[in-house]
């Protein structure tokens, strides 16, 4: 069957807005970062090696087992919700099961939010470093951005929020990662989640509180914003990171008026039926194992994290900054005034074979920033990768800013480490 | 910690459309279907007893004890696209894996397509019966909807559908069930298919295909349109029917072109990952078993949908009308002028326990029908339990129409048979 596509620009089918749609930067560093040459330091991605699989293997069989609807049309999976009662509990939260809603993920959730909460052209209250999933969400409604700016020790700017409300700003939503954030790694203060919900309350904005990392706290962490004020915070979670991503699975905890809505939006996007994995992982949770599994998330993951805060230290010039976060997969590092981490992160894919993701893929169209930043994730590889990955961003760093004489760098004879450990694929 | 919900209608943060949403009739069927007092030919569910569900267990476990990346983010699964395109040549169709976009199902896969496709006020062509799923999908566009008749025996009026065009309709799409549509159980005859897809290369106009039943063939069953026009058909398939609605997984096979805009809107949407599933089902496919699978519920179905049409021909008033479906999982029935099913509906509840769909559910609204036809579902329920629906249904139909006295009808004698076969959920 011969085949020669059709959409010559004359007379193409596609909506107007989707001729101009191109393969997302997450996308091409999916691939990328699959390369098995690749060391990479850009997704955020959860260890592989820490999967509960074999738990999870036998939740399935017990499942598939026992429950005759297990592969059947049926509504959400109750039980699921109880444990999600019980999770956020263990966060400071007490919700009800009617408040909560299941989902395929945190991308699920934000996405079925905002399609109850905006309307097109509709003003929206952001950071100005923005998770781009949120930016996809929001694009299909034109909406007006309005940003503020993210201190990087305290979180969103409150006070900016606040000051665009009283100026007249009529935002729909106001999206917050107050844990872990992505990109910037910070996790808010305990003085601004009670102010900024506060704002939220007097002007009547809902609060949409993505929470894909609070769960991997290493520090004493505040409670979710939702703890401080459960009318005007929409919370988003999801079991990605806690227990893994190809399960897509998350919730919502909302106003419980919220639900039905919720459900038929859902339904209308994929059946909004209960998967099986809904039931598994209930099972999963029944046998008891996840509060162990998470304490040991945390455990590595902060081993992880000081690993790469101890090589960085080590490595880094004196004029590149960051803070230390307590939560989440990210270290944000701005880099010397006048690198640009574009044009690094191609020279460290082709001498260094690394990847890491610059720091302006999170900024927002026609909103330039400094191109001096980096992203970089510490979840994804064990402590030696995380230290030759470092070394080798050290290196790149140098010959980028000094040119490709010999380095003078502290580890500079880890050049040839990578025949020790070999690159595996990260993806 | 109290709650109170604060959707006061005066200041509402909802969008406006949304705030006439209402819970949707599958969700209140899906409810209803759930009672265990309940006999239900509504729901077009598969017969949850066929589920492989051993087999799929064996799948997932081999998959999670082997490769490591199961639970990981990932891109779609490759390997279930070779499967899809060796099962889609079973139905004549050849198509390359550069043209298989995995979906989390059918209702993902129309939504997809129709976020490419439409834009607000969009016109589209559907049939005057549809299927209320795909309502759902254009709502958001607020779409002109310009419907064509159906022929009970050759499915969708193409001369109607070439009119509208030569008028000058520009419909961004066309959206056909070629094979055993939903509600109505007609197939599309060849000569229909053949000319259908002409009319919609000259004017450029995609169809949707979508074909859920497909592979349920009882009969000698023509290709699909997409054998017939791979350019401007754009196919929906799905293996909840054929394999299991609670694994969410289906595809879409359309020009190469349009995969990295599908690849992106999806992104939007649920991030755009391999989950499990796609892995456990290709596994499942590499067992080879799924033939057999797919014979075995093409004969049982076959012999359910014979007892229900011998039962309706033994039951039914003479005025009542069916035809044989050769394909799909339903039987539309046209019952005597004057019956208004709804309230027929209410009465089978109230009297014997029994719901089925009135035929009113899949029309549009503003274009009224006549009230006097039903949905009745033969996959979900044993040759048994299909005599005794058929058999309550007669009774409760006589009733409605002529009064509470005692029924002249064959089999009356019946009225105890649910103590033989206990009823159970099929929901």
């Amino acid at each position: 069957m011969s085949y020669s596509h059709p959409f010559l620009p004359q007379r193409s089918p596609l909506a107007a807005w989707a001729r101009g749609l191109k393969h997302s930067a997450l996308q091409q560093l999916l691939l990328a970062g699959s390369r098995p040459d690749i060391l990479s330091l850009a997704m955020g991605l959860p260890a592989a090696e820490l999967f509960p699989a074999a738990a999870y293997s036998e939740a399935v069989a017990k499942v598939l087992a026992s429950d005759p609807r297990a592969l059947q049309y049926g509504p959400p999976f109750q039980p699921l919700k109880k444990h999600v009662v019980k999770l956020m509990e263990q966060r400071g939260v007490w919700c009800r099961e009617e408040q909560v809603f299941l989902t395929a993920g945190a991308q699920q959730g934000t996405n079925l939010l905002a399609r109850l909460l905006l309307e097109q052209g509709s003003q929206v209250i952001v950071e100005e470093k923005l998770y781009p999933g949120f930016h996809q969400v929001l694009q299909p409604y034109q909406p007006e951005i309005l940003t503020v700016p993210t201190d990087p020790a305290t979180g969103i700017d409150v006070d900016a929020v606040e000051k665009l409300l009283r100026d007249g700003a009529e935002p729909k939503l106001i999206y917050v990662i107050a844990d872990g954030h992505n990109p910037l790694a910070v996790s808010m203060s305990r003085d601004k989640r009670r102010r900024l919900v506060k704002v939220a309350r007097r002007y009547c904005v809902p609060i949409i509180e993505d929470d894909p990392y609070g769960f991997l706290s290493y520090e004493e962490n505040a409670e979710p914003l939702l703890a401080f004020e459960n009318e005007w915070v929409f919370y988003v979670g999801t079991f990605s990171k806690i227990l893994a991503p190809a399960l897509r699975t998350g919730w919502l905890i909302v106003p419980q008026p919220l639900l039905s809505l919720l459900a038929t939006v859902k339904e209308a996007s994929d059946i909004n039926i209960a998967p099986l994995n809904q039931r598994a992982i209930s099972t999963y949770m029944d046998m008891g194992l996840f509060d162990e599994h998470l304490a040991v998330l945390r455990r590595e993951y902060r081993t992880r994290r000081d690993a790469m805060l101890d090589t960085l230290e080590f490595m880094m010039p004196d004029d590149a900054h960051w803070q230390k976060p307590d939560c989440g997969l990210f270290i944000w590092v701005d880099l010397p005034s006048g690198v640009d981490s574009g044009a690094l992160l191609a020279q460290a894919i082709e001498e260094e074979q690394l990847v890491f993701v610059p720091g302006h893929s999170f900024s927002i169209a026609d909103r330039p920033c400094p191109k001096n930043s980096v992203r970089l994730n510490f979840s994804s590889n064990s402590v030696d990768r995380i230290t030759e990955g470092i070394t080798r961003f050290a290196r790149v760093l140098e010959r980028h800013r000094f040119g490709p004489r010999f380095s003078t760098l502290p580890f500079a004879e880890r050049a040839d480490i990578s025949h020790i450990f070999p690159v595996e694929s990260h993806a």
